[in-house]
């Protein structure tokens, strides 16, 4: 069963081994867990809902609104574990075509309701989290809209019911033979129409593209009526309807089916480990691999401190011994930096893409070490977001930041948001381990993504405290110095005010312009992606 | 220099083979060219200026007006030879940086000016087209911008004034190792500010992508003042202000300054020829070639008319029956379709893009003919414009229609296309020679090209009526039949008025809220993209 206050599956847990556990003991010291409320407690504080239940799919029982309460934000993670939730949404739909969602929509402006679309309830950027704001709060979950509708196989485009989250997504296609190759690290619960609304990149997107590459079309309801778009491989037609949807998160509408295009699955696909001596060689083999147009499924690339940590965690410690030795002898020890890389396609594509990985990365002194180590990776691929629950046991907090730039400022803006974090909670005396890598990489520059582990404080409002601190001095960081406030976590509550820095004026007051015809009385999502606007109509 | 009633430099001449005079005389009969207009007798018709000469840079002598007037349509054409030019603009400004053009925006805000962004003025669909709506209107031409303003090799992105045209684009990153590689069959006039307005795509965007993953950032001058794209290799905040940018055909503002992801020039580079016995075979080649995801940079595929076409009009008979007794030999005689193929890249690369491109098409008894005939295309890929020069000398009137739609469509849309036009003056019991290329493949699907050629009739307006009525029930052909109105020429205001069916009323709807915002008073390019509007706010 789903974990009602936390990630994935309540009956799944990842171990820590105890050199993991000395491994942060010795960085951050002693921590103590902090004490939880139960379900039942919650539930018990639930207030009366504002929504009768009168439509057909809707539900105002306590444990599903509190069930589709929050996201998996450290902020969510607080929230839920103290029991303190803020704000209830009043009644949860749970619709099962199209034409019930527009119904929907229709009653919720006869009834003056605010309106959340909800995918997989994976945002760790506030984007399903009910606000105050008078009105009663209907919560859209598109989860009973799962299915493969449609598959052209001629045309490799797939239809799906926008809820459909990432294993009956890939599955309902491997029946067929094809996979739409969208991996993102919240693919266990994430959805197909989450993904477009929130921009989302898979961890092999250099194969397969992001989802604004895989988006072929769809459908989207919307208080000015449904909206269809079409397919077409690709278009002089003006601006892009796919792009007005991508990214929208529910501001114009509710994505109600996604049309994405597939891809046979491939012969072969592997996964490789190479270390270099030092970041300098392993940045610079990233950038040229990319820049080379080397046939990767994907790269990604440790700095010295995530790669001395994951050796860490992942225990082992005989074995990696003997690991740490031979890469000392090959020059890459102290300050060393692991790459994953995977290759995926025809025998003859991996095969060009081996050679090229191995050509370039010996002119960076990079050393090969095979495939036994990306084998490992791939097992615990999505296992990883269990980790967060394991250390929360051990009095940690564990936060991601991630964000995108181009390569001749990526040491820059790494360094700086590394140093924001590290020295955020200076002022009480406590450490940060901070760790990095590049997750994907593009001929113009790379994705940043940062993870921040602190001790819970001794309260729930002393650890948000010490969250909001960290979280807020690395937002400014990133879009201070030419990062974009996402790569693929998407914009929510919690990065829409850092937007205007990012996106300037002009494309602000489009955006708004945009936001203000779909949806008039702005009852959609608000507050996520645009902030309010300070008057009404501009 | 340029001439300035057609295609090109006037003092350039391609000539038409006796072989391929015959051709066509069996296919439409003999026909007598229209007698032309000079300058002189245009330019003295030219009324007098509404706009006066008091701001820096701004032109109002008839023949600056005269070679700013029309584009390069079949339309624009008969309109320019005929001397009949419809509306001419009252004057034209040309500014030298984005500075100025922010003051000429305003300037036309003050003087109440319609304002049409001009780049290269190759636009087959209307776009530069002045229309007669009371205000006095002024062309704004970028081609004093034209140079490469910087280079950031790290992360390959490059900073051009919006009015660079494409051989100045090229020989500008040439001369620092690097290519865009962006080659639209226009490239010898038109510039990178018109291929970001209009969507264009390149014939090698297999390898480098269309104008929409090539862009990463740029200036716009708008009347909500100066919109700076920022670069990011990739985002996940929000919907992207480059996708409003990207065919936005300047109603959203005039861009000024254009960044451009480019590329190494590649080591290797050659251009293949193939042969298959039909068209089912040739076209299952190309989409399994690209399904495959093999590495090419290029593909086009002519079908069974063009081919006959292509080799008719080349000339060099006794060669021409050498290679089709080898190829009928082979296998592919009558009904034989063409397809050249580009690899481009490094050895290994093209190594593997080889193998597999001849793996594949011997599974659809291709015949593979060597690089011979990629040369000679490879030669002439930028002068085929002027072969309708050379035709219309012959009293020949040849346009051009594309679309793009998804492969389980393509033969169906292929059909309905081809046929319309080859019926289309059926009434007046002429001929219209019909024949097509795909000439840019996708996983999903591939655009269709389609070229037309009939007899110029009596006069000038009965062949624009000839021409109307093949423009019109094509288009109509292309949007009911699940095809995009342009793959790569844009809408402007020949196409306009299939934008609609093509689009949906939300999107469109959606486009004219956009519009509103940026230029409430509809001074910018008005008509074009969108028609006007029936009320003046919805």
């Amino acid at each position: 069963m789903r974990r009602w206050n936390g990630w994935g599956d309540a009956s799944f847990h990842l171990p820590l081994p105890p050199v993991g556990q000395d491994f942060l003991k010795a960085r951050l010291g002693v921590a103590s867990p902090l004490s939880e409320a139960s379900l039942e407690q919650v539930c018990a504080d639930v207030p009366a809902s504002r929504i009768p239940e009168e439509h057909k799919g809707v539900h105002t029982d306590p444990e599903t609104r509190v069930r589709h309460a929050r996201g998996q934000s450290l902020a969510d993670w607080l929230a839920m574990r103290s029991g303190d939730f803020g704000v209830f949404p009043d009644a949860v739909a749970l619709p099962e075509h199209s034409e019930e969602v527009a119904e929907l929509l229709q009653w919720a402006r006869e009834r003056d309701l605010v309106v959340i679309p909800y995918g997989g309830g994976t945002s760790v950027a506030g984007h399903i989290n009910p606000e105050d704001s008078g009105k009663p709060i209907l919560t859209l979950s598109l989860e009973r809209m799962n299915r493969l509708m449609d598959l052209d196989a001629e045309s490799q485009i797939a239809t799906f019911g926008a809820g459909t989250p990432g294993p009956l997504v890939e599955s309902q296609l491997l029946a067929h033979g094809y996979t739409l190759g969208h991996f993102p690290q919240s693919f266990e619960l994430s959805t197909i129409g989450g993904w477009v609304a929130s921009r989302s990149s898979g961890q092999q997107s250099l194969r397969y593209g992001r989802i604004e590459q895989l988006l072929a079309g769809g459908r989207v309801e919307t208080f000015r009526g449904t909206w269809e778009i079409p397919t077409f491989p690709a278009s002089a037609a003006g601006p892009d309807p796919r792009e007005m949807v991508l990214g929208s998160e529910g501001r114009f509408g509710v994505i109600t089916e996604v049309k994405v295009r597939v891809t046979p699955v491939a012969d072969h696909e592997s996964f490789h480990v190479l270390f270099f001596p030092d970041w300098e060689r392993a940045r610079l083999c990233a950038r040229q691999l990319v820049q080379n147009r080397t046939p990767l499924s994907m790269l990604r690339l440790s700095n010295a401190v995530e790669t001395e940590t994951q050796l860490a965690l992942a225990g082992h410690p005989t074995m990696i011994g003997m690991l740490e030795r031979y890469l000392g002898w090959r020059g890459a020890a102290e300050g060393k930096c692991m790459m994953t890389v995977g290759l995926t396609g025809t025998k003859a594509q991996c095969r060009t893409g081996l050679r090229e990985l191995k050509r370039i990365s010996r002119r960076n002194d990079g050393v090969y070490t095979g495939t036994y180590l990306g084998r490992k990776w791939e097992q615990k691929r999505f296992t990883m977001p269990y980790l967060r629950e394991t250390l929360w046991e051990q009095g940690y907090a564990v936060d991601t930041l991630e964000t995108a730039t181009d390569w001749d400022n990526v040491d820059t803006l790494m360094e700086r948001i590394e140093t924001t974090l590290r020295e955020g909670l200076q002022s009480e005396g406590e450490p940060v381990h901070v760790f990095t890598h590049l997750s994907h990489v593009y001929g113009q520059g790379c994705s940043i993504y940062t993870t921040y582990v602190f001790r819970c404080a001794g309260s729930y409002e002393a650890t948000h405290e010490r969250w909001a601190r960290l979280k807020q001095a690395a937002s400014q960081t990133i879009v201070n110095n030419r990062g974009t406030i996402s790569h693929q976590h998407g914009v929510g509550k919690d990065h829409a005010p850092y937007l205007p820095t990012e996106k300037g004026p002009v494309t602000i007051g489009m955006l708004h312009a945009m936001s203000r015809y779909m949806d008039p009385d702005q009852r959609l999502a608000p507050g996520v992606l645009l902030q309010h606007e300070p008057e009404e109509q501009a």
